[in-house]
């Protein structure tokens, strides 16, 4: 603001600028006037302007809190995955644009990791595209596939960018929740948490062009059984629906559980765009590479919005991706295999989670994927007084409470939730699991002081 | 085709699509039938799916082609460029997400580089936005800021985005060209070609919301002057239209030359996005990182698209340009800066490039600016009879026999046209000389060679 008052102030004062003002008068135009009702944004991103990471990064930037917000790993990514990227940053036309598409080397590799699972070969060229992370395959997805006037249906809670992103396509996402079965008491899952079939049949009609799947789950960590994914694939072919299937935890699966690929399922390949991220299977989010795959027919009008709005990713990046997938394709019985062995080292850092907040006597959701976990946090009656003016929802408060008075930080679930179903989810935050020891350990210190002090 | 083919049959066989296509026509549903329908592209893409750089960028992949086609360098990146990106890749929390709007240390370099030209404080938070190359912040700028039914003006020949890019957002680009002035047989410049200011006002209405500028220009290498850029300014005042200024090239001036940035005309700052490029500035094409800069009230539109389709760019190559660009940014007066040394070391290379068009009896239209020569190829008079078939403009015929029967490849001057022009243009190509020295000589042997037949 005051940067700005600088500059006009510091502008005003220049000759010409006041020559020109002078030819705008003259010419009967009040510019600034006029300006403020024609520069305002395109219709088609109004009311898209929050977004909780950028409020909640800005909090938790401060060094002393200690961050289990964002999904974002502060254990270190495979070795080899950095030394690639460190030796073909020296290699000089790795540095130059590559394919539009997706790097050569890198939909190779693809095609061969994703054969393994889809039991059929994948064309690299007609059916991968690369994009920037998993939210450039489900911009490129939304925006090729969706028209205005369609509905998309969007199950809650929901990864938070899928909602504005059916809005700035000009289509109408249609809510169906997840519901918890009564538990008793006992643990409760992530797998308590199911579609009610009848419910969500009934949102399904000749508008709805799209369901955005989201397996494992973020944020409760839901892995979709096969009997769950039947019921979705039965509805799409009946009511000749796409499926955008958002898998960026495929890997991070924990024991007792199995993930699998709805576009794996009989007549679903042909109507399933299936995305994968390299931040999530790597852990190196900062890379900000993804992937969809799916029939010709469906990829092609992705390729047609990549090559309108970035034309093609980062080349050392993809480059140094392809190699390590190589490295791991080649070894995927080995349990050192990184979709292997990064399951194993978050499923210990789920269970001291899941320990962590019962000794404080929370309940969270146990999830059987992700690396996240929620919990009900009313549980512990904390005197929000000092927010009480605040209009946000209670997991809103309860967080910015929390950076502040104990130093952690957390996501908020209702971030997750259209405005109707905010008020469902607002007495759960999210944490995330994907860090070192020395992180948990200092989450742990604080939780325990804090609940030391409540008893 | 095939493959679509093999897997449809494969997986016609399995017992469970049987099932599922039984269920399906119990339903009364022909899901094929429909699916083709319902699956087509949405339609803000519709006629968005040929690109040049797609078609040519294939064409030019067999390494015995010499390819001066794509704006892609091959000469070494400053050696500090890649080292950088070598040792950030080995520190663990720059491999992960960053600050969604740029990361933190490069919208600060960015914001001391360019205040040094803008001569006013550039707030590196909200004033400057880091994309996902100059493609990206072309995209952000237009689906934030320009609505369904807007005009855009765009200038003829443009680079070929901005068209498929004003489309895409439902708005009508008007077109206005650059003419040539009579030049009496001389050297032809590409400062010969300009606007004739009243037809350019002509094109001006109350519904033009943007004019798309590009200096220096891509593919004429027009470097406008500080009194063409004042005449754009009074319009864009006049009319109380944004500016989308594309100067990626903005090094790249050769002697006798200046680039002016029309946001720093009176009045301009506030209706201007100016777009740079990593890649272009340090010749580092495929890191896919540009920026915009503009007044916060623009800004932040621009930011809401980018939250709603990429929401961040990659962490090393930000971090690591960064750091390029303190390097560069503190010896700024020195001819070691790659801000000076590139243009002067491409200056040789576009003195040689015009020597050997000339050479061989083609005019070519000599480039103050940029990295890419066109001249008029119908002079050299290739017999294109095998390709008379063809519906395509002549400089697509040309240049895909020059690839074929000359093994020499260059981009169509006529992909940088809108439908109506292309045929103003069709007689010249472009050729890219940010190519090392071993590169231009094989191509002058090509050259030569091919003129020798001739005479």
């Amino acid at each position: 603001m005051f940067l700005a008052w600088g500059r006009l102030c510091t502008r005003s004062c220049r000759p010409k600028f006041l020559k020109t003002v002078g030819a705008s008068k003259i010419l009967g135009l009040s510019t600034s006037a006029k300006m403020s009702l024609k520069f305002k944004n395109a219709k088609r991103i109004e009311g898209l302007d929050s977004n909780v990471w950028i409020e909640f990064t800005k909090l938790a930037a401060d060094p002393s809190v200690v961050n289990l917000g964002q999904g974002l790993p502060d254990i270190s990514p495979p070795v080899y995955v950095k030394e690639e990227l460190s030796k073909i940053s020296a290699i000089d036309n790795l540095n130059q644009y590559t394919r539009g598409f997706g790097h050569p080397s890198l939909v190779k590799a693809l095609s061969c990791l994703y054969e393994k699972f889809y039991h059929n070969q994948i064309n690299p060229n007609e059916e991968i595209l690369v994009t920037v992370g998993a939210y450039g395959s489900l911009f490129n997805a939304i925006q090729g596939l969706i028209d205005e006037g369609d509905e998309v249906i969007v199950i809650v809670p929901f990864y938070d960018c899928y909602e504005p992103m059916v809005r700035m396509a000009g289509a109408t996402p249609v809510f169906v929740p997840l519901r918890c079965k009564p538990v008793d008491g006992k643990t409760c899952s992530s797998s308590d948490w199911t579609l009610d079939p009848q419910e969500l049949a009934s949102k399904f009609n000749s508008k709805t062009k799209a369901i955005i799947l989201n397996t494992p789950h973020n944020p409760l960590g839901k892995v979709y059984t096969k009997e769950e994914l039947q019921v979705i694939a039965d509805l799409c072919i009946k009511y000749d629906t796409l499926c955008i299937s958002d898998e960026v935890y495929e890997w991070l699966v924990y024991t007792g559980n199995k993930h699998f690929k709805i576009a794996t399922f009989p007549g679903m390949w042909e109507r399933t765009i299936t995305i994968g991220s390299a931040g999530k299977t790597f852990s190196v989010t900062g890379w900000k590479l993804g992937w969809s795959i799916g029939p010709k027919h469906l990829i092609k009008h992705l390729q047609t919005v990549q090559q309108n709005t970035v034309y093609t990713c980062a080349t050392p990046l993809q480059e140094a991706l392809a190699q390590a997938f190589w490295i791991d394709i080649k070894r995927m019985d080995d349990p050192e295999c990184y979709f292997n062995s990064l399951p194993k080292e978050l499923e210990v850092k789920r269970d001291r989670m899941v320990h962590l907040l019962e000794s404080v006597g929370l309940k969270p959701i146990v999830p059987d994927g992700g690396y996240f976990i929620i919990a009900d946090v009313s549980l512990l009656d904390v005197d929000l007084f000092d927010m009480k003016d605040s209009k946000e929802p209670y997991d809103y408060k309860f967080v910015k409470w929390m950076i502040k008075n104990k130093k952690l930080s957390a996501i908020p679930v209702s971030a997750f939730c259209n405005a109707e179903t905010k008020s469902q989810f607002e007495k759960f935050v999210r944490f995330c699991f994907i860090k070192k020891d020395s992180t948990l350990d200092a989450a742990e210190e604080i939780i325990k002081a804090w609940s030391r002090q409540n008893s």
